[in-house]
């Protein structure tokens, strides 16, 4: 028996799936948003894993602050004159990257690189995820990490089985299932960037994708950056272009029988030469700046049909930071409770804490959920009381993933 | 007869009034990421001021992504021996604060210094907010404002009367009347750095505000930052934040018949001196970065019960940027819609652009309404719609007065 | 009697007043490079003034490395119309000056600000000398002060009798008397920037000053910085630049009997309207960077003719940092012997210090000289050794007047 | 028959190799100044090379300004346990390196992406030159390069013929035959950092070496940072470091018959574990700051016995700067002179430009000459300015040279 302030009840709406008007959208990976996303999660995981590997424990850090600069750039059709990895255009000022946060330096005597360790996770990241990207060329990585104030720097889980405290009265919200429109357009950015992009190097990691539903007809616009060095002409990027339009239309339809659209570079003006080409695969090189926190939500969307907590999640701790924590882990469960609770229509999970008690026992755990018809709440209730316990009891388990990398925070 | 596309309809939920669990925040003017926005749209408008008296119209920019790297400060209770001006502590490490953005800086042979502008335009801004933050050391503010790329620098508003196209696809979304709680968070924070600052100079511009409801029970917690140079001693500390606690009780009780409950500073430690003492009136001043964007929505708080765009609405140029347009206007079209249309209990408007057409003809115009008991939606449906027809019609009006900040973004 | 390694004997060199050919150059205070040396050395006053206030001795650090990058101006003359407080034309892109170095920044528990107490130096040293900059548009500070190593972060200067260890090998060199060439540029650019200045507002601070002598004629070449604010006309202009040339020519010949000539702003084309105007007094406005050290040496000359040192004087620590100690004081031992034992045509005072022995021990202390005709060097040898032993064993006046600013390093 | 005024004379002192006392200071390519200087050069030769392949001639530019913030780290001996590549210690805090400088970024319609070319030069250098420096952990380069001012913007060397006209009233000196001496220090240096390190690892690049000689003693002392992946232990260190001095001791015997001591690490006190360790190699890992223009002259050296020009070689555009282009020449044309013209010991050549004129035709060039025992100086006149004469007329050679990276400029 629990004594988790755990409630169950009617969500006081549609489920989402039975709006009139739904809007979703997701920024890609190459999205200068995203960008600052993916470099200060993955220089949150660096400076997680150094710290237990020096000193057996997380210390104090936020890294949630990457601002990015845009650069400028002249794109160009790949020539066959060109020799190998000079073929198309060039960036002409690079980006500039500064990663912005706080790190404890040392503790008793121990010093850890943490600015070394940024630089390095977040060079790392660019290259591992931006092939068009030169980092030799193309971006400046600037690095200006503070110490923690003396109050936060307090070092936490130092035994291995203990509840870190809620260090703020913050909240997080999760949903389960994603409709239609929302898996389209979440896996739709997913694959455009991995099986799309495999076979046509020319899709660059900049994929924006918008997705607006009324009724019964899905509008999905995609705005997708090319990369010169694999595109040769006009008539090579708009055959590009139509295949992303081709691939997303057939992936929608795996996920819905309505009237799927698909529209790709709509901006486009091709007679007048006015395309979206890049250099690099991401329109930060030319004019659009990005920072963390301003895009996707910790999953993956933008739902403004939705409660959305404005916590940026990447780059926080997730040791002790109870945003980050309660966004993922609502998510989590709502996902764990759909999957194993049958007759959900729509499931909103909200987690709110109570600073200074343990983070396994928020103020409240929230499950407001839309029946199947036929089904009443009641009928489900304890099935789903019953996961939401067992999810916060293991809430050090989003922590541990998250260091690990398991879990995708934009 | 209009033929915009306006729809009027029931909304599909409770009133958030009459929800069982409502949450709101707002993060007051002194806030990392409210200076961030603060300085944005400060840039902003005088960025458009400037293009305006030089060449009779506003260019592209876009001033959306001020970063604020926080400093290091040695916050000290006054002491009657220290001279006037130099009371308190001091900072020891100054705030770094990047201004970001893009901005056109030439027109036609015409040179337009933007990086001044902006670099006063912050400058000034801080001076005027935060009487407490010596600019001569406390703080280096930077500027970094690329040119716009060519193809978005083309120019707007040739002709006055012109309506500007979109450009993005992008929605913006308002929300009316606020409720008690709602009124009560964004009318503290107002309230005390105004009326309460004036006599308590002790009280920062760093004032958090969140409220929960639960049934009839409002909780209202403050974290106030008091600022070194006008408090003597812990009791004067705690004096003062037992005034606050006093104050936003009563102010409360103007908005509300329910019960509410005020803290103050709940972190506190006041007996091992762990205080919420400042030199500078901003937690910016110790560990706490910002950056724009992050905190409140363009009608200044932070509602999960509401659909909320992630717009950064702060800094973005107001003649064409849609996502700007759209929020600031979908909130005065609610708030114009709930002062001249009697019944409504809750109203949410949606505006969704189309790009490429004037901004005044939406793709869609959405007015959902929960009206009063005994009320249908289509006895007040053609005066809803005559308003939204009519505040579209003005829509120039928005850009008009952001320029001259007669509109709050933030 | 004194252990010191005193050496005197002849210089093996004519005297540089009788040399066929002399070169002299002086940086104004308004040169970038000179810019940099005196925020690089009122940095160091601050700091050195700062831990003498708070622990009661100075720390280590060293401020000598301040970078300024040029920023754009368009300088235009003023007209009647402007208002006062904005005549003539405008910054565009503000010069950008970054004041790096090392400064201790705790000692036994007690902070010391260093970054802001730097900022602040910075700025009130641009505001004190540059009436026409201005600092809330036309220049943006910032400070990047690392900690020092720990071998070299000990403590100096305990009691305060003792003499501090040299740090280093290293040596420094001065001269007297000034040829007249050397007095005419030096007090040139001194009467220029302050009795000229005075009456003629519109001459800037960027005053540069070559002199050549060939033989007993005199180039005296002055490049000259106007400030639009003060200048109506390209008459008015060119009336200025005969003024500073009269006021050099007459202020030439209180110093010399040979031929003079002064030539200003050479490199003008008057009828192209290619002149030497800027906002604010200086070539840093548009296109000329600077750094420390890179102009005058600590006698605030640059003399090809006779030995220099390449140390950078300015912004280091005067406690113990031997080159600029030696520096200044081999330059102080050579004006006082001068002043004090007659027959001297030319001095040059050789100190080289020995690493880790008492600064008042130098290595060797080298006095060269060329002596009236009829006398010889063992006619005053005693006279110069004494001076020279009295110098150096009050060798911690240098660092003390160094610390009030009593002695200019460049 | 030429009409260049060339001028032959006795220098009015004893050859520096006569004198009683000498000083000469090399700093090694690693030290923190000459890094700066190398970057600066090879920015400069990258921009050089890319304007010609782009535009077919070299425009406007200098970046003759490169700064460099000293960096943290934690060196510590290598560890057989340590895996390759990860052994010794670390660096904690990124060296940062700003370049600074002004290149033209587009000409008739040709883009030119000078900040692009300007980072990969910097980090290329850094690569090839030090081999122990990890470019993704332990240093930052930055860009910040401006656009040059209108007038000085303008193209020069459209024909390959024409000779450039004297950008300003400038000089260079040189000198041959070098001394003993510094013929001693020079060569240490640079057969430090190539033979012996290619022997012994564990020898980094910042090697400072200072000869001194009095009478005839010659003392050297070297500074040599040790780089802690190449050394096991204080016993290996120490071993290291006496490797040194044997090395340095018998090259100097090549160059001379005086006594020589020589000093390595003086510094040092291995008892308490103080030595020079380094984790890559240059004392730039920790608090040692740098920048263009503070180390070597343009023939290598530091000579407080010879004028020296106060002019930074490294970064100028070798087109048309005056400083540069004479700097380098005097000392080449001193050192041809010496190696054709028979019965010099010593001899200075000093060229002074004339603002506006070409650049062959020096205001005056002026050789001064101490000859051999015997031997007038009307002997040799017509020889030494035939020479001259001839080097004058092949100036644009010093241009070419300077731009293949066949001159070294500190």
């Amino acid at each position: 028996m629990t004594e988790r302030n755990i409630q169950v009840a009617e969500l006081d709406r549609l489920a989402v799936e039975d709006q009139e008007v739904e809007i979703v959208e997701r920024k890609g990976i190459g999205h200068p948003d995203s960008i600052c996303d993916g470099i200060a999660e993955s220089v949150s995981q660096a400076l997680a894993q150094a710290y237990l590997d020096r000193v057996g424990k997380v210390l104090h850090y936020n890294t949630d602050e990457t601002q990015l600069a845009a650069g400028t750039a002249a794109p160009r059709f790949a020539n066959g004159d060109q020799p190998e990895g000079q073929k198309g255009g060039e960036v002409i000022e690079p980006i500039y990257i500064l990663v912005v946060g706080r790190a404890t330096k040392e503790y008793q005597g121990t010093h850890i690189p943490v600015d070394s360790i940024a630089l390095k996770a977040a060079r790392d990241y660019l290259r591992e995820h931006f092939p068009a990207l030169d980092l030799e060329t193309d971006v400046v990585v600037d690095v200006k990490l503070g110490e923690g104030s003396g109050d936060l720097q307090t070092v936490f889980g130092e035994e291995g089985g203990q509840i870190p405290m809620a260090n703020d009265t913050s909240f997080g919200v999760g949903h389960a299932p994603l409709t239609e429109t929302e898996q389209i357009v979440h896996t739709a950015e997913r694959e455009l960037n991995t099986t799309f992009h495999d076979e046509h190097p020319a899709l660059g990691q900049d994929v924006k994708i918008m997705g607006k539903r009324e009724g019964d007809v899905i509008d999905i616009t995609v705005a997708a950056a090319m990369v010169d060095q694999h595109v040769t002409s006009i008539t090579d990027y708009t055959e590009t272009v139509e295949a992303v339009r081709e691939f997303v239309t057939e992936l929608a339809q795996k996920f819905t029988d309505r009237d799927v659209h698909v529209d790709v570079n709509t901006a486009d003006d091709v007679e007048n030469g006015s395309i979206y080409l890049t250099h690099t695969g991401t329109s930060a090189e030319q004019g659009d700046d990005g920072s963390v926190g301003r895009g996707n939500r910790a999953n993956g969307l933008i739902t403004p049909n939705r409660p959305m907590s404005m916590e940026a999640t990447s780059g926080k701790n997730p040791v002790n930071h109870i945003g980050k924590i309660y966004n993922i882990l609502s998510t989590d469960i709502a996902e764990t409770v759909v999957a194993e609770v049958d007759g959900i229509r729509d499931l909103q999970i909200r987690l709110l804490s109570q600073i200074g008690r343990p983070i396994d026992e928020p103020h409240v755990a929230d499950a407001q959920v839309v029946t199947e018809d036929g089904l009443a709440v009641s009928d489900i209730e304890a099935e789903i009381r019953a996961v939401v316990d067992e999810k916060l009891a293991d809430v050090t388990d989003v922590t541990r993933q998250v260091i690990e990398g398991d879990i995708s925070t934009f």
